[in-house]
């Protein structure tokens, strides 16, 4: 299993009010199996990465600052100071359980391209049936910019390659691409890897479901997937909050302050990055967050894997057998119970299958 | 907390079935929690060490091959492999949770010096303030020794300066030390380590008790103490079996054979390492546990910390709290049910005390 | 610029004599820049690699002990250890200066598969344009065996791939593959690479010619290739030496003694490993050099690139030019300087494009 | 040897046009053995590490940013984005090959306690011998700080503990001492090495000097010294450049961009940065070199060793055998080559001996 977090904030945070001072930092929940429901599962010891936009604007000019290591993550020193010495108003941060891919910082996520930075959090199911048709689907760029052997960086680079045939340059700067772009091309990416593992798995009795939380940001607007390629199964866990301000209650201890129906701080993640329960809202299965500047939207993938009942319990033991259901399961209230969260005007649901139609 | 292994056989064995196959072996107990009962501490992702004695006797000319990384043991494909390609009669096994020391080969486990291996579980208790005094007890050889910054290695730093003191060479080659002179040199050790912590303590309200379970070799004779100075709390848990065969029932599942009295193989650990409770044996605590050949001895410690009593009952909170229970705890029932134990003729019980009288 | 060395003995080696004691082993040779003509070069400090086929047969069930680091290989204290504590008949070791990939474990040389070893010295020209050509060409097995980004790797999935529509299953035991099967695909890997390139190129008004010295072997058999696509510039250097002992004259010093005719101690390597310039002869360009059992055997790669005449002068220029002419060049003199060199009864000159047809 | 580079500007930079991008940066010196005298000694893999003070003030609150790695730093990623994405007006960065102590990340420069960092280029001569003294001379709080286990750590230990025993707590805030206590606090340090060294080593027939070039800042003023324990050989190098910007010319090619008399950016290096031979000056052997503000002060240390004639020509013999004379010797022409250094109105010789009377 792996964690990620992102954080988007109004105004820069410093880097250890995320990874290393909350008692229940990604970071801290990685050893701490208090907070862990998987037991039975290796703890996120292979690896860490976090990518950060620079505070000073100079220096974004080809995207995100990018520190990733293959010692864990609560014992790096360099990650310890870093964190404390930095400050930025978005950062991605993630802690790997290895899947595929044995340890090497090339394995580690985030991956970057140019400005463009993306983490996943899940697996492609049955991937080795499906590598040669992704290798041979995109573009020599993409196909030479691998470096390590996952199926997330694949996904990345299948993401790349989408967003190109698009008609916009990945390798184009900061912010360039809008939040309907990327959140277009993360639609393909999911649908093009939903039907050929479908294809893939077309002779065989039983396939696991592929579980594809993916998050990508232009260093601008960051758009989330929580998506599972089942109609019955919950997919892996994934949260987000929103206030006026993320603060230390107490040593280690911290809760997001709402003081107004601002959004100055976003955080998104695989597990709540606080104790409060209130604090977090569970991004319901199957669908997609995107953060436009300090704004969220919500919409559902509608596809054959789209469940219309908005009361539906899905099964959440594989997500658990993985261990990707971090903390108890939150309420999946997103429509009543959230005041902040501002709904886009329009935003009626997007059928995956509809864009490539 | 840490956690050691020794193994000492007639015959070698690969060290895949020590470390990397059984599915309690102290790599993998490291990361399942389902197998630990202090999930509250940090797993044992601080890095690790394994140190063995060359099947080839022509390369045991100046002590063992050491391995030691700081990437988590679990997901070292040189440990992976190396275990696999290696046999050795005698290996030493040490994952650590760091207590004092950062990260760095240098504070791994086991520490060696020409022949000699060393390793300790524990902690002593106030290092900071005894630090001084026992530098300047150890000759300058043993303190230009010293590479890390831990208390483990400075307690081998004054185990190598006391066996100089009492007449033999630190540097002397394999086997030339003999079992007694080994285990009075970690007598001696330890109740300097007992006096100056008490010594430094004397005006403080409460001190943490040390706990002191250290394992040397000089690559024939073993010898490991299960100490704690405290006359109420438990000691760091250790546990021995022993038998004619380290076998593979069922793939990852071990067991010790006992096919005879012999003792062919002998585990000396700080957990069990099969799932079997009637393989081990609870070392006293406040005890020291000598192999000389094939043959294990136990000799207590009998100083102002030895309980005769042998049904009293020792609190196990502090020794639960640092993680250094490990498992849940054996009968305490050395004298009568281990068939296969050998005792020494005449063993009586040693006092450290008398020893430096 | 990479150097690589390859050790088969009669009797087993330790490997310090190979990897860390001579004043000119590959690792000393890779700061010292007195030994080093291309100064204008990285030196080799982006990690190294050791495969041993273990002394204890019992040991040699799924291929060799591979020891792979990121960290410079000269201040590696598990490599100066290991070196110390071990023996094998059979040694492949390499050390690398990134050309494609960057810096993993995952990237350092030797490679192994089951029994299989292979590491490379060179470059395969314009790798990005055939990648994808070679991925398609292999099986799914080595497509998806693969972990990292180097041309080299690829070149040995290729090799694996080439072996198995032989008719040789890549993931048999040790030596039961022979010489000839091992020598043909290679010839075949080298082939194919080079027509890829070939046709990848035929746009280019000039194209900068591959670099292929691979190495390869079962755990009995060796086959190590000297080649390059070019008619008129010489392949990186490779050079071998044989006699009955490997023996140490002087601190750091090694020569190889020739006290009959016997080959028991043969080394193949990038680079002479002793001083003494009458111990090694440079293997020709675009030949390929087999060992089997303790015997040499010398074939020329006869194809568009073969130069016939034995006195004709390549330029050094381009391989100087990427660090990979180590030593001065020694004489091409392989027909009548090499005493103990047994040549094969009927070795006629295998043409690697017959091969194919 | 090692290699160190000081950067104190008027306005942040981007510290890869200090440790990435300039040709002859000490990065990249590390692996271009024709930027190197030292041919015959390793070159500079053994780690390195940079210190920055962030450029956001509320970051400042204890100290620099450290990034620390034993991997080469010329083939480091994580370095490689942070030094882009990265401004600041104070940078130190060193790289290292190792004299004492093993590879570690806590054997690597610099060392920063609260606001302080520390460096060191050269060696203590025959220092097993005097760690001893110099470990009890320490207080406490200054000996646990120690990690690893170079002569360089300790000599910052006891520059810590001499601060202290000036009168100025080394845990205070960044810029809380001021020039003048930083200088008096290296003299004394110096002084003290020199000491117990004679002291060490009065019955040897020959010692060879102690080279102790050391760099310290509080965050605000920097202080560095170029010393030797000889009157007659020449100390490991020392440059200085001060001008009005560090500007990029060509690719790779840097120069110190003289406007007008500002010393708007001044840099401290072991080796030249820039192949300009204009743009640097040798900082003269034992002697003190001052960073105020934006100021240059240069005081002669005047003790047993200095040499009162200008003209003297010291040998550059040991330096050299060292590694330690970077680049050709530049004049020693201090006095009157540099107009942009402006000296301090009395700065009248300080004798570092008469400050501990």
């Amino acid at each position: 299993m792996c964690r990620f977090l992102i954080f988007k904030g109004k105004e820069p945070l410093r880097l250890s009010h995320l990874l290393t001072r909350p008692a229940h930092s990604i970071i801290n929940q990685s050893f701490d199996s208090r907070l862990r429901l998987d037991r039975r599962r290796p703890v996120n010891g292979d690896g860490f990465g976090v990518a950060y936009y620079p505070q000073d604007k100079e220096l974004n000019d080809d995207g995100p600052c990018l520190f990733r290591a293959i010692t864990p993550a609560w014992n790096n020193q360099n990650l310890e100071t870093l964190a404390e010495k930095t400050k930025s108003e978005l950062v991605f941060a993630h802690v790997r359980a290895s899947t595929y891919g044995i340890l090497s910082e090339t394995n580690c996520h985030p991956f970057t391209y140019h400005s463009l930075c993306f983490m996943h959090n899940g697996g492609i199911s049955n991937f080795a049936k499906i590598k040669r048709t992704l290798l041979n689907h995109i573009d020599d760029e993409y196909l030479n910019f691998l470096k390590g052997s996952t199926d997330s960086e694949c996904a990345f680079a299948l993401f790349l390659d989408t967003l190109k045939k698009l008609g916009h340059d990945p390798a184009a700067g900061q912010g360039n691409f809008g939040h309907s772009a990327l959140r277009e091309a993360m639609l393909r990416t999911i649908e093009m890897i939903k039907n050929w593992t479908k294809e893939a798995s077309r002779d065989l009795a039983q396939v696991e479901p592929s579980l594809l939380n993916f998050a990508v940001t232009d260093g601008s607007s960051v758009v989330v997937s929580r998506y599972i390629t089942s109609k019955t199964d919950e997919a892996a866990s994934l949260h987000f909050s929103c206030g006026s301000r993320f603060v230390e209650s107490s040593p280690g201890e911290y809760r997001v302050e709402r003081l107004d129906r601002n959004q100055d701080v976003i955080m998104v993640a695989s597990e709540p990055l606080t104790f409060e329960r209130g604090d977090w809202t569970a991004v319901p299965t199957n669908s997609i967050l995107t953060i436009k500047n300090q704004t969220i939207l919500l919409h559902p993938i509608i596809d054959e894997y789209y469940q219309k009942d908005p009361l539906y319990l899905r099964n959440s033991a594989l997500a658990e057998s993985k261990g990707l259901m971090g903390s108890v399961p939150l309420a999946n209230a997103v429509e009543k119970d959230v005041p902040p969260l501002e709904r886009e005007g329009r935003s009626r649901p997007i059928s995956a299958a509809a864009h490539l139609a």
